[in-house]
């Protein structure tokens, strides 16, 4: 292997099982068809223990995926049992993305779907991040109102037809920004692939709206937007442009995994930061 | 298992393995991310041998969407002795279709694609569909031109980023339709999940317009515009509305391995159908 990253894997009725040991089938519509979600957190070692981010707002999430496409999940207690099992065979480093996944299971099969989880160490880039990175804007294809009404277009499901968000980081990376920002084809911010857009302006923080935008419910932003009140700044969920967002106060990628990132440019302007409300920000995200 | 469907499964380098085999790893970019492409044809036996409908063809558009990912991909000569090696173990039905699969492989590897093959008896259901089928429209979400100038929603890939395709599909079942049809969000007919719409109206014989819009290059449909002319017929790619549709002499859903299949309701209202076209299309088709 050209790059040996801590990794350990374990499915769903068996445990923890060899890395690279063969899980899908070639049957398995998780591989052929892209059916089935998934949902990430972070591990973090917090001296005494382990640590799992918000695990149960991550299964309540990975459970609404699951009911979106039909298809079974286990219960939270298989679950945590699992990660359980994955941290004790962890010997990596102190800090470890942890993704569980499910699929439809078998095309021609009995019906059981395919659930494991894998944790993986955080790479170096991606803790470099939350120091600060320059995000493109990128066309998503859809109106900010184009999942309204279409349930089949699975708006909000975190799912394994993730090729799309992957093609646009790498069309990001090409144009040399860390991350691209999808907009719609109405003009507004929607989200970045593995992230939401989340913004200061005036004592608000605000945040893209869920439901017809089709993006994701992130439970980061849900987490900074709740606590906002005590900190005095009011929280909001609307719309905006590109425009609108680079003469905000301060703007953020959030995620479970890579924390809290300080966006410093935008499609090649320089937007402005504020490290205390950043510091603010990560303390309502928990890290 | 609930239904033992036959098939084949062979793979890039190992040739044929049992059904069932483990190929995708927990790091497979192809079952985590949808990272991946695929491709699809029929294969028949013809009293004498096996037959693979325009290979060639499928091979060239799966080495296109390889070349869109990025993603290498074996010669046909190890594709074409891959099939060989599946067909020699067959012992199934006389019509099976082919698909081809490529994922990006381990995100934490060494870069090695995962390349498989399966080869699937074709089901009673597909077969029926074949004297005629019915459909309903469903948004896509995208504008006709929504692609334009934006690679990195990969439009024309045959992708393992299916769900939406999937979760369309059970959309129209629930209608109590056998397809769905996509709509653009300005009107027009894109495509269906897994075909490509064609339509003859007063001589002229017409399918959606690709690049733009985004749909698949459908091998069938270039076969049957291709030859066209020899029948009298006059071959169109444009857009077309849902309305316009119903107003045709005949509409097929076309595609590699359920070939050609009259379109009887669009919408819950009953198209006119044109026997001696059929005959004529599924000629052009080449089954």
């Amino acid at each position: 292997m050209a790059e040996r990253v801590q990794q350990v894997v374990a499915v769903m009725g068996r445990g923890v099982v060899d890395r690279g040991t063969g899980l899908a089938s070639g049957d398995d519509l998780g591989l052929t068809r892209g059916d089935g979600c998934f949902d990430a957190t972070l591990v973090r070692w917090d001296g005494e223990g382990w640590l799992v981010h918000d695990l149960d707002e991550h299964l309540e999430r990975l459970r609404r995926s699951a009911d979106a496409l039909g298809i079974p999940l286990a219960d939270d207690d298989a679950w945590i049992e699992l990660v359980g099992d994955a941290l004790e065979a962890w010997q990596g480093a102190d800090e470890a993305a942890l993704k569980m996944v499910l699929t439809r299971g078998d095309e021609h099969g009995d019906g059981t779907p395919l659930a494991f989880l894998t944790l993986t160490a955080v790479d170096e880039r991606m803790q470099a991040q939350r120091a600060g990175i320059s995000v493109v804007t990128l066309p998503r294809g859809y109106a900010s109102d184009g999942f309204e009404g279409a349930p089949w277009l699975l708006g909000g499901v975190k799912l394994l037809s993730y090729a799309v968000h992957v093609s646009a980081k790498r069309e990001a990376s090409a144009r040399g920004a860390d991350d691209p920002v999808f907009t719609s084809s109405d003009g507004y911010v929607l989200e970045a692939p593995t992230s939401a857009v989340v913004w200061l302006r005036g004592g608000v923080i605000a945040t893209t709206p869920t439901g017809a935008t089709g993006i994701l419910d992130s439970i980061s932003a849900r987490k900074i937007l709740g606590g906002a009140e005590q900190h005095g700044w009011r929280a909001e969920r609307r719309l905006v442009t590109p425009a609108e967002l680079a003469e905000a106060d301060a703007v953020w990628l959030v995620s479970s995994v890579r924390g809290v990132a300080p966006v410093t440019a935008l499609d090649g302007r320089a937007l402005r930061t504020d490290d205390e409300a950043t510091r603010t920000v990560r303390a309502l995200n928990g890290f």
